[in-house]
C-alpha cells in the first residue's frame, strides 16, 4: 500500500519497529496521534525521546539507566552497601524494586553471556563489577540472571568470580509460584521445588 | 515506582499514553530504544512524530490525512470520480485500500454521528461533502461506515443528503465473513446472510 503520503508510511514504519508492535497496532497509533485533540501527546512523546536521548547514560557504578552519573538508588545512602544483586536487564531491576523488599544495591548486566553471538564477560562488564568486589563491602551477591540455561551459565560464571574475592553468592529461589495450581507447573519447576523443600515452622 | 530517572518515567508515560500499550509494553519498548544500537530508530521516531506533525493535514477534498492540500487519491486521474466511497476513519480507507478493489474516490467522516458525544453533521463535515455532490460528477456513493449501530445511523442520515442529489447510496454488504465456519457467526449476522441471499450463477 503505497497510496497514502510518505511522511504517514515513514511514521507507521517507525512505530513498526519497536518491539511488540505490529502493522495494525502501529495505524491505531499513528491514526491516535494525529487526531486534532491528540497532539500534545505526540509532542510530548518525540520531545522525551530527544530529551531521553541526550541525557539517559548508564549508571557508572550498577549500570542502570539515570540521567546523571550515578543512579536514584546507587546515590541512596539508605540502601545496605554490602548486598548486591545482580539482574539481567533494567526491568529486572524494576521487577525486582517492585517487590519493595530488595534494600540493597544493584549491577544490570544488559545482557547474558552469550558466546554465540560475540557476548562474553567484556561486554558484559565483569571488570567493572570486580571493581566493586574489590572495594571489600560487598559479603554477599544474589544472582538473579534468568531461568534459562545462559542466566544460569550468567550466574555461574560471575559466582565462581565472586568466590575469588570471598565473597558470598546465592541464587534466587526455584519454586511454584504463590497462587498458582500445582497441575499447571512444569515438571522442572515442580522437581526444583520439592528438591528445595524446607522445614514448616 | 520512583526509584529511576524522572526522564525515564515520563518516557515510559509518553508511551503508555499510547492506545493498546501498557506499563509492561511501555517499558519494554523503553529499555528497548535505549539500547546503543537503537538509537537510530529512537531519534527516527522522534523525528517522524515531529515532521508528521508539522506536516500532515486533512486532505481539503476527502479528509484523508495526506501532507499536501490534496491526498495521492484525489490527485489521482485514474480513479473513477464517479463513484464515492464513505468511511468513518483512515484506518477503513486503508482496509479498503488493501483489498485492491475499489477503484473509486474516498470521503473520510473522521468518526460517526453521535449526538450524546456532540458529533453532529457539522464535527463530520457533511457540507464539505455536499459540496463534493454540487458537482454532479458522482453516480453512486457507498457507504462503508461501521456495523454498529451509530455506523448505521450516519449511513443512513447521510444517503437521506444525497438523495436530495439524486445520487444512488449504497451499502457494503452484510453477510457471512468468507473462510469462517457457520456455526461461530452470530445469530444477527446470519439472519442478515440469509436475507440477501443471492442466486447462484
Amino acid at each position: 500500500m503505497n497510496k497514502y503520503s510518505p511522511i504517514l508510511q515513514d511514521l507507521i514504519q517507525a512505530f513498526k519497529n519497536l518491539p511488540g508492535i505490529g502493522i495494525k497496532s502501529a495505524q491505531r497509533i499513528v491514526f491516535y496521534l494525529l487526531q486534532h485533540d491528540h497532539t500534545e501527546k505526540a509532542v510530548f512523546l518525540s520531545e522525551t525521546i530527544q530529551k531521553s536521548l541526550e541525557t539517559i547514560q548508564e549508571c557508572q557504578i550498577c549500570r542502570m539507566y539515570s540521567e546523571k552519573e550515578t543512579c536514584e538508588i546507587c546515590d541512596d545512602s539508605k540502601r545496605d552497601p554490602t548486598i548486591l544483586c545482580i539482574v539481567e536487564t533494567p526491568t529486572d531491576l524494576i521487577a525486582i524494586e517492585n517487590t519493595m523488599q530488595f534494600k540493597g544495591r544493584y549491577f544490570v548486566l544488559m545482557g547474558y553471556l552469550s558466546p554465540i553471538d560475540g557476548i562474553g564477560s567484556d561486554e558484559l562488564k565483569i571488570n567493572q563489577l570486580e571493581e566493586i568486589f574489590k572495594q571489600k563491602v560487598i559479603n554477599e551477591i544474589i544472582l538473579a540472571t534468568g531461568t534459562t540455561v545462559e542466566g544460569e551459565a550468567t550466574a555461574a560464571f560471575i559466582a565462581s568470580v565472586a568466590e575469588t574475592y570471598g565473597i558470598k553468592a546465592t541464587r534466587i529461589a526455584y519454586g511454584v509460584p504463590v497462587g498458582g495450581e500445582l497441575e499447571y507447573v512444569d515438571s522442572n519447576t515442580l522437581t526444583r521445588a520439592i528438591m528445595n523443600r524446607s522445614i514448616l515452622e
